[in-house]
Order: C-alpha cells, then sequence, then structure tokens
C-alpha cells in the first residue's frame, strides 16, 4: 500500500498450513494493520504488548478470544480491544476458515 | 469499554439527523477506535491529521471515500488507510445508512 488505496480486507489473508498466517497491509511508527488468518484449529497462543494496544475485528468465520485466562466466543463484525498489557489471543475452534483484522498501536519499532 | 469485552461493533454506531454520528469504543493516548455513521446524503469533509493515521473499514452500506482530490466507491468490507497528512472523507452517496470503523493513532491528546 504505498498509495493510499482502498482494498477488500479480506481477500489480501494469507494462510500457512502449519501455523496462523500473517499479512501486513500498513506499517509506520504510529500504526501496524495486519491480517491473521487461521486454518481450523490454528491458534495464536496468549501473548500481551507492553505498551501497545491491540484491536482485534473478525472479518470472516468464527471462533474463540482468548481474553487473560477467558475465553470469548466471536463471530464476522466481532471487535475487541485489548488494551496495553492485556494478554489475549486467538483459537479457530470450526471447520472454516477464521480471518481477523488485527491494529495494533504504537507501531513498527524500526522494522 | 472499561473492562477488554466481544462487541458487535456495527450495532453501536449513533446516527444524527443533522450530520455524522459519531460512537467512541475505545480511547488511549496511543488509539482512538470509533465509529462514523452516515444517514444518506450525510459526509465528513475533507480532511487531514498532522502526525497520525487512520484506517477506514466499512462495516455496512456503502458510498465514497474522498482522498486528496479523488472520490474511490467503497462497501462493506472495504479498508482505506489515509497516513499521515493525507487528505480523506467519506460520503454516503446511497440511499442506506452507512456506519465505518475509524481507528487512528496515535489517539487522545489529553481527552
Amino acid at each position: 500500500m504505498d498509495h493510499p488505496t482502498v482494498i477488500h480486507a479480506v481477500d489480501h489473508a494469507v494462510f500457512a498450513p502449519e501455523k496462523m498466517g500473517k499479512a501486513t497491509l500498513f506499517s509506520s511508527p504510529r500504526l501496524l494493520v495486519g491480517l491473521n488468518a487461521f486454518e481450523p484449529g490454528q491458534a495464536h497462543a496468549l501473548h500481551a504488548h507492553a505498551g501497545m494496544d491491540k484491536v482485534y475485528h473478525v472479518l470472516a468465520g468464527d471462533g474463540v478470544f482468548l481474553l487473560d485466562g477467558r475465553e470469548l466466543p466471536m463471530r464476522a463484525g466481532d471487535l475487541l480491544v485489548a488494551p496495553d498489557g492485556v494478554p489475549h489471543g486467538v483459537r479457530n475452534t470450526s471447520t472454516s476458515r477464521l480471518v481477523v483484522l488485527a491494529v495494533l498501536a504504537p507501531g513498527a519499532h524500526g522494522g
């Protein structure tokens, strides 16, 4: 995305057979916009970001958010903010592909 | 959103008869997550943010993005990043309601 342009976000998901797939849509020191793509059964383990907030927005499929010890059902259109330091993750518990938009701020630290 | 929780984002849109409606979903010094809600014919005029990046993600309806002199058609699922300083806006050119998720980074400057 060198020049600003409109994309249909879900079409840019990249899946990987062995683990969650990642695609980067935009990256700056302020903001990282990416897609997390999960085959059935794949997960992003519980983790936390020091000094960063993260927005998850479900684009396709359903599964669960892992949030600080809880498992919260999610489906397309659902949004979750994991603020600074709050452990979070995702698990595709369904039999279909799951695509989640992930926005982090601040963004890339020198790469 | 005092405690992190899952919401169905589009359901939190707030419409106003006289102009674009706004709702805030999350706010920190790093990140502002909000919804812009447009009745048919309503618009958010071309504007720019110095030192901030903005992600637009269309949740419902269709219309056009205004981007640096261009008008780009958009529909649900479309995403546009307006980086630091790039003029952008939204116009609901349709006959239905339009809801757009807007994420800005960095976020609130002392309120």
